[in-house]
This record gives structure tokens, sequence and C-alpha cells, in this order.
């Protein structure tokens, strides 16, 4: 092996040193004592699961699975999301009463990276999921507290978007001519890719009212104000009853201004299968995080109740929290052999009065200069103020 | 797929709940709070290091190790301990400068299981590691830690047993007659396989001096409270006398109760160069931690410092640290779809004043008399006293 080999690590996997270990400290103690105020339980679930088992319900891309083959022969995953642990959780050892459940995490999930584009291939997660609650009120609360927990972390410049699969389903039954049509425009949407949208619509050879409509949809539902300026071309339906309903218990929790309606939000998770989320924050390229109904997943794992969660990346946050300079004061005391227990009993006091002291042995030293520079304060036991 | 199998996981992983999860999240505060006031800068590593790097330098038998196969065809495994991966960290990161590190971690580490024997496949470990230093303060300084931070927990009925590579290989090397037969007997140690051991030495046919010797040994250097006590049949040698100082300091600090020497101590991690040492709560049969000096690995990733260590089990440390029940009161708001902004307003009051506040639609609630059960209090919306 090569020394540059010997320090490499796998593709997309990062150390973390301890100034960002403590801006995740902070967004981790933050986002814990947030959740848990408004009845949040956390649980945590094991990195490795059986692929058969939540492997192939998370709709995570085969290719972006860490597989491996364990003694007995079995294909294990580690855990490509959070929510289909949960599921599973939930349904085989929690739902025993029929209680709505409020659980949340902060955990690291893994996603192979083919190549080296930047893309961390395990990132933080932080998330919340109600499980046994199918009433509008549970997406509000959801959503609602996606927005606070970003306020609580000192981000105020963010905007969701929310759509909803039942109105885009209808849009694309209505107004093509085959299920093939249907789900090629909903793949074309999953990759935001307006321009192919446009492009087979047009291959389509479809009726020009049908043709115009879906151009129209596609220009207009990306930004909509208000659930009636779609409703000029969508048919009503439950689900635009539903979003109508969902954007009025946002505006009483008077929240209204960080969201956005977006009618052509399509996700690969495809265990969405009502109102679905995402949340942009300014100064972040990518989404911070997502959520949305997904009855479809606990169904998958045999219960019929209702479930919607979010959750937030905090690879992302790190990039748009603001930084926080209240360090305590550090202070290393230096001695000799002999100043062993004096140096014991300073160190004592000082940290007593909240300071953070590290003990040294001026032995132990090669570079003491080096060395000192780390400190705001150093102390040398053989000083008289010790005596 | 049978619906048992839906919900099973791999061998030795586990779930953990919520009243598991505060437990750990309390010995997880407790201890950064102590390590950090001391010094140390926590980092993390990725749970995926490359085998030929991390893996083969580990030190923890192959059978133990999840191995993956990347899409680059590198054979990858789950981090089986954490000095290794921050052994790497430090060589090729942080020790640009000769300043001595002290460095902090709170992971979990992975360890394959080849039967399902309760041991778990998956654990949490905290440590420390001081890198940079070859001072028998550090080692003095790592000891004197352990015993703080166990107590710091609230866990008084503890010991720590120390003993010496160096010390043991002298004997091995004086009482033996070939290389081989002293790995042999170094093995049995290992595995703490006393009859093994007589039985080995019985089996050499040595000369009756040396099998005296080696029996002494093993009936009496498991258990010393003075170096004294094994100069009878050691000839005297620098780890003796290094171990007769790291004792002093340990008494300096007024700790002696906490800690015995045992010489036969022996490690599978074969990175221990120098002390090395285990902890032993009352009412846990297995070791809570371990640690010692590790030169030997810095070395192999190219540098000539001195480092030396401990690291706790969490999963050991749950079932012997007293409960904590300073819970916050729980309250749940139960309210009628028209009443939701009265209900937020009453729940933002209610977490103001530091109480835990779960809102729920009375709509959303299938068993309304199991959902009010896991509350302190329950408030209806509708009651005038939040008119």
């Amino acid at each position: 092996m090569s020394s540059l080999k010997m320090f490499e690590k796998p593709l997309g996997m990062r150390d973390t040193f301890p100034i960002t270990y403590e801006k995740v400290e902070a967004i981790r103690q933050t986002g814990r004592d947030f959740l848990r105020a408004r009845g949040y339980d956390f649980i945590k679930t094991p990195s490795l699961e059986y692929f058969d088992t939540v492997g192939k319900a998370s709709a995570i891309y085969d290719a972006a699975l860490f597989k491996l083959v364990d003694s007995q022969g079995n294909t294990l995953v580690l855990r490509p999301d959070m929510t289909t642990p949960i599921a599973r959780v939930a349904t085989s050892k929690l739902l025993k009463e029929q209680i709505p459940l409020r659980l949340a995490y902060f955990a690291n999930v893994f996603r192979a990276q083919q190549t080296e584009g930047g893309r961390p291939a395990e990132f933080g997660q932080m998330g919340i999921e109600i499980i046994g609650d199918g009433t509008v009120f549970a997406d509000a609360e959801v959503i609602i507290t996606a927005i606070n927990l970003i306020q609580a972390f000192g981000i105020d410049s963010f905007k969701i978007t929310i759509g909803h699969a039942g109105v885009l389903n209808c849009i694309l039954k209505d107004y093509t001519e085959s299920a093939e049509q249907a789900d090629k425009l909903r793949t074309l949407l999953v990759e935001r890719n307006y321009v192919g949208f446009e492009e087979a619509v047009a291959a389509f050879d479809l009726p020009k009212t049908k043709s115009d409509a879906l151009l129209q949809f596609i220009n207009e539902a990306t930004n909509i104000g208000a659930i009636e300026d779609i409703e000029k071309y969508v048919r009503k339906n439950d689900a635009l009853e539903y979003m109508q309903q969902l954007m009025e218990l946002i505006s009483f929790a008077n929240l209204s201004q960080y969201v956005a309606l977006d009618f052509t939000l399509s996700s690969h998770m495809n265990y969405y299968t009502g109102m679905l989320f995402e949340v942009f924050a300014e100064g972040s390229g990518f989404a911070l995080g997502n959520g949305g109904r997904y009855d479809g997943l606990l169904h998958h794992f045999g219960s019929k109740v209702g479930a919607t969660g979010f959750g937030i990346r905090v690879d992302r946050l790190l990039e748009v929290v603001p930084s926080n300079k209240s360090a305590k004061q550090t202070v290393a005391i230096i001695f000799n052999d002999e100043q062993f227990t004096k140096a014991l009993e300073h160190a004592k006091k000082l940290r007593e009065e909240g300071k953070r002291v590290t003990l040294q042995a001026k032995k132990g030293l090669v570079d003491e200069e080096a060395f000192t520079k780390q400190f705001d304060t150093i102390v040398y036991v053989s000083q008289e103020d010790l005596a």
C-alpha cells in the first residue's frame, strides 16, 4: 500500500473536525430541545437493515445503496433513509394501541456515490414522523414544526414549497392519453426537467386543449400564490380541497409568508401519497430538507394508519446556520514533574469556575510555543500565585 | 417475504426506544461536558473506511469485520473501533505541528456476530486519545480521566486493573525457552484461560525454576497491591519502574482505591505497547471499557509520536448508571377543528413555561383514552379557562 492510500477514505466519506463538530452539536441540541418540547420522542434504529425489509421499501435508487452480505448469506444495507426504519419499528412495536405516535430522530444515513463529485455518502438527518394520524392537522403540524425548527436555528430566509401527489396525478391523468404518458411526464418532473417535459408533451401529439393545459401547468404551477389560481384548468377534487385547508391552517399560525405552492413537485420517494414539500434556504443551492405524507409506506408494512413527517439535512444546515461565538475560556496549565499534585488542584479550581482546562506536562512538549498558542490563557505551576 | 421477516433486523442489530435513548443522551451530555472541560476536542470519522487502511490496522478479529465492496472494487469496512480512525486522522491532518492532541469521540462501532448470543453488533463508545505525548503523565491523565468520568456518571463501585505489555513480555521471555512458547502463553492470557495457561506450562517441560515462576506469576500477578510484590520474581526493568511512577501519580490524585495491578493483562488489540487497563463496574459482568498506550499504531501510520487513551462502552454503562428521574411535565392539548389557532397559542404559552406540550386534533384520535394516559396533564381547548 502506498503511503498516500494509507490516509485515504472511501468515496464521499468525510472526517468531522472539532469546529464543525461543535456546530453540528449545537444544531443537534437546539433541535432536540425544540422537538422534545413539542412532544416528540427520539428513537434510534440500527445502521444495518435487511435489504428485503427496509432496503427494498426505502425507494432510494438501488445504485445508491451500500450493500453487504452477512455470515448467514442475507443481504444487508446501510440505512439509506430514516423514514423506512421508523415505519418498520412503528408497525412492529409501537402501534399496539391506536394512538398517534410523534417520533424524532437525529441520525446518519448512507447513499453510495459513483463519482467524487463532492456529495457526501454519509450525512446527518434530523426529522420527525407523526404516525397514526391521517388528518390535515397532522400535515399542518409537520409543516409548522419544520418552519419553527428552522427559525430556531436562527435562519429566517427560507421557503417551503408544497405540492400534492393527488393533484399532480389528477392533472397528468386528465391531460394525457395513457398511463405511460403520465408516468413519463412524472419522471421528468422528479428530475425537474421542465424542458424535457415540454418536449415530451409536443412529442405525444395530444389534442390542443390537453397540450395547452399541460404547458400552462408547467409554466404556472411551480409558483402558485393561492389555490384559486390553479382551479382554472384543474377540475375540483379532494386533493385540492385538502390543500386549501392545509394552507388555511398555516395562515392561522401566521406562517404563510414561508410557504408557496408548487404542484409540479414530485418525489423519487414513491411512498409520498399526499402532500409533499421541500425546504430551500437562501444561500444553499440544494433543498435543506423535505417531507410529506407517506401512508403508502405504512401500508407496505401491513398497517392501515396514516403517516407524515419531514427530515432536514444537517450538512446543508451547516452551510446556512449563523455561527455561534460563545466559546468557553480555554486555559492550559503547564507543570514540571514534581508539580503534578499542585497542577491537578489548580485545574480542578479553574474547571469549577467554568473554564476549559488542559493539563500538560512540560516534559511532554516538543514545541512549547506552538502548543501555548492554542489557548486563551497559559498558567505555569511554578508561578508564585499558585502557592 | 413472510410477515415475520418483514420486521426482522440483522443479527446483533437493535432499535433504541425513547426511554433508553434519553438515558444514552444523558450519558452523552455528561461525558461531553466533562471531557470538554478537560480540554478534549471531539471529532468524528466516517462509518466506512478502507479495509487496507483502517480495517487491517485495527487489530479486531477479521471475522468480526463487516466488509463490503464499493463501486470501484475496493473493500470497505464498517469501523470496528475508533482508535484506529483517529490515529489515521491525527497522522494525516492534525499532527502538522509537534503538539500533543487531546481528542474525544462518542461514536458507534461495528462488530459482526456469528450467532444470536445477545451481543450487539453495533454499540456506542465514548473515549479519549492523547496523541503526541509519550510521558507517564499522559498515561496518568488517561487513567485519572477514566476514573473521574465514571464518577461523573454517578458510578462509585468500580475497579481499574492495570498491566503493562513490557512487564508481561519480560516475564514470558525470561521463563520460557522459545518465542513460540511465549506467544502461546500470551494468547491464553488474552482469552483469560488461566487453566489452559497452567496446562501449557506443564506441557512445555521447562526447568523447575522457570515453571515455578510462571505458576507463581499466574497465581499472584492478577491482583497485586504494590509493585514490590512482583519484584521477587521479575527482574528489574524499565517497564516496572514506569508502572511504579504511574501508580504514584494516581496516588497523588487520591484515586489509588480505584486501581489494582494485574500483570497478566494482555489484549487482542496488538497495538497496545505499554501500560494497558480494563474497567470493571460492580454489577456488570463485562469490562465497561479499556485503554492503554498504543505507540505502535501511530508508528504503523508513519508517525513517531506516542499515543494513549481509553474507550468506554455505552451499552454497558447503561446497565450500571443510576437512573435519572427529573423528566419535564408532559401536557397534551386536544382541540376540535375550529380551535386550532387557540390551541397553538396555548401550546406556545405552556412551552415557554418549560413544559413538553403535544398538540393533537381530536379528529385524529381513534382511542382517545389510550392517548390521554400517556400525559401528566390533558387540556381540552373547549375549556373555559382558555377563553
